[in-house]
């Protein structure tokens, strides 16, 4: 077989559908997010981003690049080996506790990244206890499907948010076959948010463990930050709660956090956690001052909600079509791969605004879309600029307004 | 179901086993390599580290070090998101154009670690690749395993470094149908090295697609130090490098080289690489500035093999039971779990060194043992220390001394 030729030969598939991925080459600076330099070209231009992650710009924030800068200085750059051998620092050992104490739960435990919390969670649940059944919600993120696929027990899909359709496939087991609800709080690219305490109503009644994955939610949800979950006072009904430190902590890494001996369960047979190098100590360092600050910090959270409410508002004014969201998330429907392509290269090389287009297969074929991320430092000014660009962005493309 | 009960008990059976996992917490101190403070029972202890994978104590180093701190001062902690969503940022770019040219390759590609880059690679090729067989060595580490397992591709485990038997395997399938050999360089349990220039060429007689994991050989071999491949003049006919930039790098994430084709293939559509976010590009600058020296400084890799040499030496003439190796690794036969773990044991708390016990599942039983790794900055009397402690240790605990 060729394999060059086939290579390039789906490569221009992919080309050929729109879909092929440009990634955006940033530089940040800190003391001027969310303004950035997109290097393009040869060049570079100052550019605002509004599609971070970094939801809170703690990425950016003193208290923890002076942590990371601190501590790295101090006890080194990598861990030098897998938490078993020789890679188990101080500062991840005292990370664990502050995520645990965050959350309310006995335990917890640090992954290198969210995907690898999910993937190696499900995946040891799902092998190591016999006869578990997964019931795992429709639009759940791609790591925790690869999880459950992965894990090879039997599953089933509930409709998107709807307890109803979990309890009746619930309904189908014996109380007694061991169970898991796996969902989301915040669904990142719709913005909406599950009815936690009705999903662990109905897996209650069945006896089912529940996993909550909260990575578009810590930081951002609760008077302490620590998600939805918290805010909604259902914390202590969920049996595993999964996050992010790559998100509104503006670091990286991810965690599950529950009783004891269910942490120290996956800790003792989960592959991925046990075969990798661990997160090195000053990114620990700073996840953990970021945490500090955000646990104190609810006028933070209150300011990225009214952010996010007045973007949405602006835009609804405007008749650009704003998709249903009661998050912080802000999603714009395009409806087309190309055309999403064509109007984040406008926005970047008209108006120096940076979002980038998201297409199939993270969102479904007909619902490409922007998917903006007002953050607490996006001011009114910046918010005009931004609004005045869309305007223009959806006149000169002909896009239909009323598609949302 | 009584899930923390089950949990509950099958942790007692690992401790029953004498395999339940004691992480050693440690704090490493910049200045200080290879010495670091053990925290344990309240307390804290000097001691001397002798089983990290920062193999070349370039976590430690102030050009890393540096690099990172300043890094993060100009340009913040985390990336902010995935690299398709505002995650690329110009130390990634910066670092995949080094790491291609390192190892000669038209292209590279960074994953969050090791793990993931081969876990992401293999399962992508084999579920992208029509009809592909994985041909894999019967020794790879759980990551390979794990991403040729979950590509559902059609698998055949050859002998551990026998190209004949390769060869046989090779030869149940049609030259034209789509294959690939999966080995790695080091094996870093047992210390052997793999005959490279030997499954290259039994791979190219059958048209396969050759897949090198060198995690535990960048940095180390070679005159530039980028692997094995490298010092044996045959980096080119390897179509995947992968590797890890956790270990000799000193710093956290993983990487693929290769062609600029096959890296774009596995950057389109992995699942691992797309729906994750990208490493900190404090520790891209850090592990550019780590790499850049590396390449510069072959001294540090004749006295890393000169180390373990020598360490390698005394042991045999104390007729202790190091295990046959000719890299860097400095594996001692113990053969017993729960002996091993008292080696370890007494080691660290009667002589304050550290080497972690290596138990079941990450080595097969019966052949437990301490695994040694010295580095460039182990003197001859740190070494005194340990071999005086080694016999110390087997002296006390009776471990049969011809075992190996």
């Amino acid at each position: 077989m060729d394999y060059q030729t086939y290579f390039a030969s789906r490569l221009r598939d992919l080309r050929d559908e729109g879909r092929y991925r440009v990634f955006c080459d940033l530089e940040r600076r800190t003391g001027k997010f969310p303004m950035a330099v997109n290097h393009r070209d040869g060049e570079t231009h100052d550019v605002t981003i509004w599609c971070s992650n970094d939801y809170m710009g703690m990425g950016m924030n003193p208290v923890v690049t002076n942590a990371i800068a601190e501590a790295v200085q101090a006890v080194g750059a990598g861990a030098g080996g897998t938490r078993n051998i020789s890679g188990t620092t101080h500062e991840h050992v005292l990370l664990e506790n502050e995520l645990a104490s965050w959350h309310g739960k006995e335990s917890s435990l640090i992954f290198t990244s969210g995907y690898v919390a999910n993937l190696t969670t499900l995946m040891t649940l799902g092998q190591q206890i016999p006869d578990l059944v997964i019931f795992s919600d429709a639009l759940n993120h791609n790591s925790m499907i690869e999880g459950v696929r992965h894990s090879r027990a039997p599953k089933k899909i509930f409709k998107h948010n709807d307890p109803k359709d979990l309890d009746r496939l619930l309904s189908e087991y014996p109380k007694d076959t061991p169970k898991l609800v796996a969902f989301e709080s915040v669904y990142s690219m719709d913005g909406d948010i599950a009815p936690i305490a009705d999903i662990c109503d109905v897996a209650e009644k069945h006896g089912a463990l529940t996993f909550l994955d909260e990575v578009h939610a810590v930081g951002m949800y609760g008077e302490f930050g620590s998600g939805v979950a918290e805010r909604d006072g259902v914390a202590d009904r969920i049996d595993i709660i999964q996050a992010t430190m790559g998100k509104a902590i503006g670091c990286i890494g991810g965690y599950i956090a529950g009783s004891a001996d269910m942490v120290d369960f996956v800790r003792s047979f989960g592959a991925g956690f046990i075969f990798t190098t661990s997160l090195p100590p000053g990114i620990a360092a700073g996840a953990r001052a970021s945490i500090q600050h955000l646990r104190q910090h609810n006028e933070l959270r209150i300011r990225h909600q009214e952010r996010a409410a007045t973007l949405k508002r602006r835009l609804r004014e405007l008749n650009l079509p704003v998709m249903d969201s009661v998050s912080h998330i802000v999603p714009l429907l395009v409806g087309d791969a190309t055309q999403c392509k064509q109007a984040s290269d406008l926005l970047l090389r008209r108006h120096n605004i940076y979002v980038q287009p998201i297409n199939y297969p993270t969102v479904p074929r007909g619902t490409e879309r922007l998917r903006i991320t007002p953050t607490p430092l996006h001011d009114d000014a910046l918010m005009d600029q931004l609004v005045a660009a869309l305007l223009d962005v959806w006149s000169t493309l002909e896009i239909d307004q009323q598609a949302a």
